[in-house]
């Protein structure tokens, strides 16, 4: 995975919680994971498709940092992850990986987004099951941590890329 | 979502446990997903994206149900979830996109994958953020549950969708 897709992701989560939640995480250093286990509660992922590469994210939240991110937003705290928290959660997801897409566009890497799930369960972990390495990056608050991970992965060429022919997402 | 997307998933998964793992699931009737909660203890999550749809397909399965599977496999069986079983789900999911891709395109609807996610935590439960019904396919067996959940949007169609240049994804 090319070190250059990793910080659109990380300044697009920091400009949406700002702007959405007038919150500012403390992004601590992207690193590539290896043994690291990231568990959080609550968590959006999406899968990308790119004509050459494909690829998953996902972002991993503590519940007290995802309701305090709801109350920032909307004014009120539910007392645990409900519907109203795994839809802002999907909702994150989709703008951060929009944010993302425009700023790596710039650079001429295009992707597609499918649509985003979101996975509720105490302590859960995600495995990014992805032929490349994944970045893992971190972020502080004085209400819990967040995760990004993100993985890419070139995808073998095919015939038709060889010869020429149009080179359609297959 | 068209209902003719459903059964080849359903279809690929009997037919990847039948060959992998010579177990036999009972599928149970699909519906569409409404108040119902699905919980599980380790899934596999893809995303996928088509020219004019995009959509997200989860596998979820009881840790016992999960745990049978790698010993009919491969004749050892962990005592928990470990890094083995989250990389067999992880095949789980990517084969059984892949047969449901190659029966639909059969019948004109080319798709593209992303690459495979997998959760693991007690009982978690997953939610597609997706504009469309989401399809629920129950599996029993004597060892737990399993389920697909499928859902597939339609995009909005973009101006050069109308004008008739070339339709890649973008």
């Amino acid at each position: 995975m090319r070190a250059e897709f990793v910080n659109p992701f990380l300044a697009s989560l920091m400009n949406v919680l700002k702007t959405m939640a007038s919150m500012d995480l403390k992004p601590q250093k992207p690193r590539i994971k290896k043994d690291e286990i990231a568990r959080g509660d609550v968590s959006g992922l999406i899968g990308m498709v790119a004509p050459q590469s494909k690829g998953s994210m996902s972002i991993t939240f503590d519940e007290q940092l995802a309701l305090q991110i709801m109350q920032n937003m909307l004014g009120e705290r539910p007392n645990s992850i409900n519907e109203e928290v795994t839809d802002m959660v999907g909702e994150i997801t989709n703008m951060v990986t929009g944010g993302a897409k425009r700023i790596l566009s710039e650079s001429g890497f295009e992707f597609s987004m499918a649509t985003p799930m979101v996975v509720s369960g105490k302590g859960h972990t995600i495995t990014h099951k992805c032929d490349g390495a994944i970045i893992i990056m971190p972020f502080t608050s004085e209400w819990g941590n967040a995760f990004i991970e993100i993985c890419f992965e070139q995808q073998r060429l095919e015939t038709r890329d060889l010869y020429g022919l149009p080179n359609n997402v297959k």
